[in-house]
């Protein structure tokens, strides 16, 4: 049986058919799913494009029972005799219930169709959105912790089961995991939490990872139910956590429906055999680059294992377009990751997020613009809202990047010597190029995540630089994010064994410890632990931090100075000593941002500093200091 | 005598003045000078503004005797009591001629202006402007060659006559020198000359290097007189060689009329003592930065001899303004290169830029934007027509940068391991941010100059590897720009001893080479020289190579490839092999540039390519083909 997914789907969408009644004799339902799943009155754009599938469903013809403020458009065929193409159009004034679509010609099938109220707009405690006010905790629900036993194992999944001694294996964390420890991401300071996808990848291989997704509509069951999703969320919310939604919108798993059942040849970028890309977004605006290198970059496989949507074709759009409405409209979620934003179809990403945000302005939005330093804040920038005018008909309108310059810079800072354009002043003209965005603070501001090296092993386990490190996340511009166990010294690097992906200690049961408590964790964790949790409450609490202009000064000497102000009076100094030396600095040059300052308190130490003369500086250390 | 200079421009400018026939006797003439010291009818802009300097000048009344078409239109103090500025109309029909200009008042004088007639507009030998047809020839004039010794020494000048053993002394160079040598650099390839400053430095240390500048309006007369300079421009241009006048904005010598005896104290930004500048010009358009970052780079001095002139000052503005219409009327020069551009008011430099353009939209133009990589090109683009909108009230005019960013990618091509982002895709990368920029094209672009290391040295003294950088200069889009002496290895590092300005060998009778000569340079010499003019000459003759498309492809292996071509079918391929060790790389993946073509003509050794299916790349070698 090749596609044991399709009949485990059939299974769940059953309850959703009835047998046509006049038909004669039982015979096999043609209607095997329809995307989406449901639907909704009142969304703002009153179409719907509805992709039926079933086997030899393309004969039949289509008709709505008369519904009122609903309209059958047409119904269109694709080159699969499998699927059909149903529009509608679905008036404001139309209410919820269901759709009797009716399907007639060799086979014969009625499909009740949902349309559900719409909940998000009424309800303020959904789709709040992301701001810089956040702190973003992001972590792999495989590997957090493991709330639900129940789940470990899901029967007819490709997944061979659990093996926590294999990083490329199921370790058994899940959604009920998470929600166990809302209460330890809170007292952290975590405002928001991005966990790696967590929508079904029924792969036999690495599907713990989450990108590279089987199913548009269906929670991986090894994490919980859509409904525990839903729950997942409305709990985060009432805790005062928001839920960030990892998603994938160029390419798909294998083991996908619609690429095992393909709709048509031209849903999906096809080569004769696996070309690899070449990974170089820079193709997409260049004014003298080859055609040859920009298809090798847009239309190629991110893996061998990870086909490639043809987002250019329109129906294709639809389709993702709606499918990532309906994830915020189910669900309530506050913001989309963009998983390898820059690999989609320029036209298609302007259309998908003039749609999302269309229906959801307030949504929090931020795209994976992996970019090394060479290819340059303005390549980062252009890939966000920006001020440049359209290249080559495209103007992005992602509000923001996760700021992989930045963190280059940052890194930079801390392990290299500083010269004229070296070590932190890498840092200073990162910021700097800050004027290329419409606004910079909609950047997610990042040390590790998923797929680089452990800030703490690239730091060389130096706890003085990940503090620095640290203080430097939590007082930047953007929105700070934290990759899951760097407050209690997790490292690793990403080669060769994946290992910046293990468990967090004391997420499943049988841990022999558990750093989620005070007592699990050694002294040098919890030395870590309570640096981060002072600094991010302190954040959470000092607006200042969250969306204070931001001045810096050219760094001298290795000592990187800058300030969050406000228009309030409210002021903190952040000074970064990245010298191997202690720095006794002299406050003089700052003065523009000293007036009317006399004094400050530490904020990591609550220390009082009694006068603004001068800063004595530790080797490898940050002060924070609040002015007053 | 603390103002011997005074004294030197007086005898100058006495012919032009005219005792007050009523004076009742002798006494010292009041005007010393007046600027611009002459001018034109015809002039787009009909405004003229006059600085008229003159012991206690400024009590005077100013009166107009009768002249058709030229208004007085009135007369200002400055805080000085030494100057008056004296406003002009010359309306379109006013003829060539003498103004009378009668300054009444405790001390009297009768002034008679000369305005000559235009003879640019109709003339074509004159500002013929530079674009990417030509190749530039960068050299110091006091070092290149010494074709009139009777000018060695100046008598009366501050600086202590001839010292060629000393890089920071004068050598003896001058304008006659370079003549004399135009055949050299036609035969070379060469299309325009760029002198280093050739208006008066007459400073008592390293005015050789011109960018100390004494006074506006006087060529050094250790080069020749205003009017050999003149006659310099109309000889290259009988010859086809183009002049660019180098000029500076920001700054003067400190020995200049205008700073020992200032206008006003507002003409110059001024400090209680000397304060070194940051030199960071990202301070200009960094949302972030500091104001005192911003005025410690815009308003303070280069160095402890180069007042910083206040050109926000409009009176200021327009004296530079007229000052650098005045040099392409008098000599029809054809291009301005602008030293420390980015170091100038950022209103002044768009004034300043429109109103050259206005008269002169021909004229060439390009700035010098020194920048590090991590600078980044946006910075670099930010300061000359791009497709950013203006960012703080600025709005770049300037055609083209000096590409310090391209040069420094080109040299890690060639000194640096090829990665993902290292070595030759730094060069990659440089290239793709041309969509920054209005037109790439006018950029100058640049092995080296006489500011930084020699391309020689930077390179191991590798004779393969200069050659690389020598047929990359001469294919690559952009204006190419050689710098004195590279095409007969000339080497040497910017420090300690500032070697990289040495003569030209054969520059002066007494040396023992004359490295003009096929006869006087070296083998290793004759091998270079010949490798520049062949290739210098194919881009002369084959437009493709100035104005062609280019195409790049992303490096592989370290090996870099692009495309020169055009709507009339011309194609050069340039590979760049940046190993090692020699490569055979299939053509295949040019497929798109290829076609049409079935062999080609390798343009540096003459060799038929049979078929267009592999190259041999030797180590550290370029290729450049001419498709057929």
């Amino acid at each position: 049986m090749p596609f044991p997914k399709l009949l485990f789907v059939l299974l769940l969408v059953s309850s959703h058919l009835t047998a046509l009644a006049t038909a004669p004799a039982p015979r096999p339902l043609p209607i095997t799913r329809i995307d989406p799943t449901f639907w909704w009155v009142g969304m703002k754009n009153p179409q719907l494009q509805l992709l039926v599938h079933g086997p030899g469903i393309a004969s039949s013809q289509v008709q709505l029972a008369t519904y009122e403020g609903v309209t059958l458009d047409g119904f269109q065929k694709l080159e699969s005799p499998n699927y059909l193409l149903v529009n509608l159009t679905i008036s404001p004034t139309a209410r919820p219930g269901k759709l009797k679509l009716e399907f007639k010609g060799a086979k014969k099938a009625t499909y009740e169709y949902e349309l559900r109220q719409r909940t998000t707009p009424g309800d303020k405690t959904k789709v709040q959105g992301i701001s810089s006010a956040d702190f973003i905790y992001l972590l792999m629900p495989d590997r957090f912790a493991n709330g639900d036993p129940s789940n470990d194992v899901v029967k007819g999944n490709r997944a061979p089961g659990l093996a926590r001694d294999s990083m490329y294996a199921r370790h058994g964390g899940d959604l009920r995991g998470i929600e166990q420890h809302f209460d330890y991401l809170k007292d952290l300071g975590v405002t928001a939490i991005w966990p790696t996808p967590v929508v079904d990848n029924n792969m036999p291989r690495t599907g713990y990872h989450g990108y590279a997704l089987t199913d548009y509509y269906q929670v991986d069951p090894h994490y919980g139910t859509n409904e525990d999703y839903v729950r997942f969320v409305q709990r985060a919310h009432q805790q005062g956590l928001k839920v960030i939604h990892d998603v994938v919108l160029n390419h798909i798993g294998s083991y996908h429906y619609l690429w095992l059942d393909q709709p048509a040849k031209d849903w999906f970028h096809q080569w004769p055999q696996f070309t690899r890309g070449n990974y170089r977004n820079g193709t997409v605006n260049d004014p003298h680059g080859a055609a040859q290198d920009r298809t090798l970059f847009s239309t190629t496989w991110f893996d061998t294992t990870m086909p490639d949507l043809a987002q250019e074709n329109p129906l294709v759009a639809t389709y993702l377009i709606q499918n990532f409405l309906w994830w915020v409209e189910y669900t309530g979620l506050d913001g989309y990751r963009v998983d390898t934003y820059t690999y989609s179809d320029p036209g298609f990403l302007m259309q998908w997020g003039q749609a999302i945000l269309a229906e959801y302005p307030q949504l929090g939005m931020f795209g994976e613009t992996w970019m090394q330093e060479t290819e340059g804040v303005a390549q980062q920038a252009f890939w966000t809202r920006n001020v440049f005018p359209p290249v080559g008909g495209f103007k992005s309108n992602l509000p923001g990047a996760i700021d992989f310059i930045l963190r280059q810079a940052l890194l930079e800072s801390l392990t290299k010597p500083t010269g004229y354009a070296e070590g932190v002043a890498k840092l200073y003209y990162a910021v700097q190029g800050d004027w290329m965005y419409e606004d910079a603070s909609r950047n997610v501001i990042f040390l590790d995540n998923h797929d680089v090296d452990r800030v703490f092993s690239v730091l060389g386990e130096d706890v003085r630089k990940q503090k620095m490190a640290l203080a430097w996340l939590l007082t930047e511009r953007g929105i700070p994010q934290l990759y899951y166990g760097t407050e209690v010294l997790m490292k690793n690097f990403s080669r060769p064994d994946g290992l910046l992906r293990e468990d967090f200690p004391g997420g499943w049961a049988t841990d022999p410890k558990n750093a989620f408590t005070a007592a699990g964790r050694t002294p040098a964790q919890q030395d870590m632990h309570a640096y981060v949790r002072k600094l991010a409450n302190y954040r959470k609490t000092h607006p200042v931090l969250q969306t204070g202009q931001l001045t810096h000064f050219i760094p001298e000497d290795g000592v990187y100075t800058y300030f969050r102000h406000d228009a309030q009076g409210r002021a903190v100094l952040v000074m970064l000593n990245c010298n191997a030396t202690a720095k006794t600095v002299s406050l003089q040059r700052f003065a523009e941002r000293l007036q009317g300052y006399t004094s400050a308190q530490d904020v990591l130490t609550d220390a009082v500093v009694p006068n603004l003369q001068t800063a004595n500086v530790p080797a490898y250390t940050a002060l924070v200091w609040e002015l007053r």
